[in-house]
């Protein structure tokens, strides 16, 4: 890669991470690498291209959630886990795993999952295990919506998200969870 | 802390890290500190506070749970709600965030967010904004359940979790997606 090329995303990469996509303009990232805007354009595309490849994403987000905006929205929810878990499961998810663990700490990762997996997860399995064996899917299904609402609220604290109440997360999520519970039984793995 | 508290935590952390909770006994640990078992059943308890202490958990796991042993099955989803998230709320917990943050590093946290929160809660809220306002937190909620889902089954990859099938996880949580999507609206934040 060339200098340039090199000195924009450097510089692309420190403005996002300051002050986020909204408020980061090509104009700014090109006059912080010391390059004409047109230039940033010619090398990257969109500011979202830029992001992307800043972030050094080998995929372009664009692209991926493209099929999204062909989905009636009554069918959004299904269509998402089938676009967005397949991902992960791909050769650039499997890199991008092993970053995240990576860079967590075998400990960090290792502990709370036995944890929850050995402990938690056996206990709550105890009082929802019906019909027998679909307790330990129940209980981590559970821990699946509450590992995400304590990311997406104080780790990732997304803006609205972060700001609403205990009672209302628990008005929204507490449902699901007893869905997870004690709803229709979740299917099993196979082996 | 004494050297022998020190290294019996030390061998502790080290043992249940490398084979989990199930698989690690006091006995072993003992004997990779080179002290008899006696002596970390005194200074420590049960296996699992001592598997607490070991990474330094400032709340005993199994008091914070007791509550939910006693809650009907029928509302153990509200109540995990109103459990996990003051957890997160309280001295310890701010501490715990800001440690995870610290460890993840403010790109891996800032960057992800920004794209979330300003590129794709964005679009996907202008497709569900209904009533109008109630569009990002249903998207929000999305994510923290995909986030939760991407965490379970590839970070922390908790068994038997992650040996589901991706038509499997559709079935269950798509639902949930979708009533978040489309269904009754959510409390929105105050401000």
């Amino acid at each position: 890669m060339s200098v340039t090329r090199e000195k924009i995303l450097t510089n692309a990469r420190e403005l996002f991470a300051r002050n986020g996509i909204d408020k980061t303009s090509i104009r700014a990232v090109a006059a912080a690498a010391d390059v004409d805007p047109a230039l940033v354009h010619h090398y990257y595309g969109t500011k979202e291209q830029l992001f992307a490849a800043a972030i050094d994403l080998p995929i372009d987000p664009e692209e991926v959630l493209a099929p999204l905006w062909e989905t009636p929205a009554e069918q959004l929810g299904d269509a998402l886990v089938r676009l967005v878990l397949p991902l992960w499961d791909s050769p650039v998810g499997s890199g991008f795993i092993a970053t995240i663990r990576s860079l967590m700490g075998d400990s960090a990762v290792n502990l709370p999952r036995s944890y929850l997996q050995e402990v938690i997860t056996v206990r709550i399995a105890s009082r929802v295990d019906n019909p027998p064996g679909s307790g330990k899917i129940r209980a981590q299904y559970v821990a699946s919506q509450l590992i995400g609402v304590v990311m997406a609220r104080y780790i990732l604290a997304l803006d609205p998200f972060k700001s609403l109440s205990v009672d209302q997360i628990a008005e929204t999520i507490g449902p699901t969870l007893q869905c997870y519970l004690t709803g229709p039984p979740p299917g099993l793995p196979s082996r």
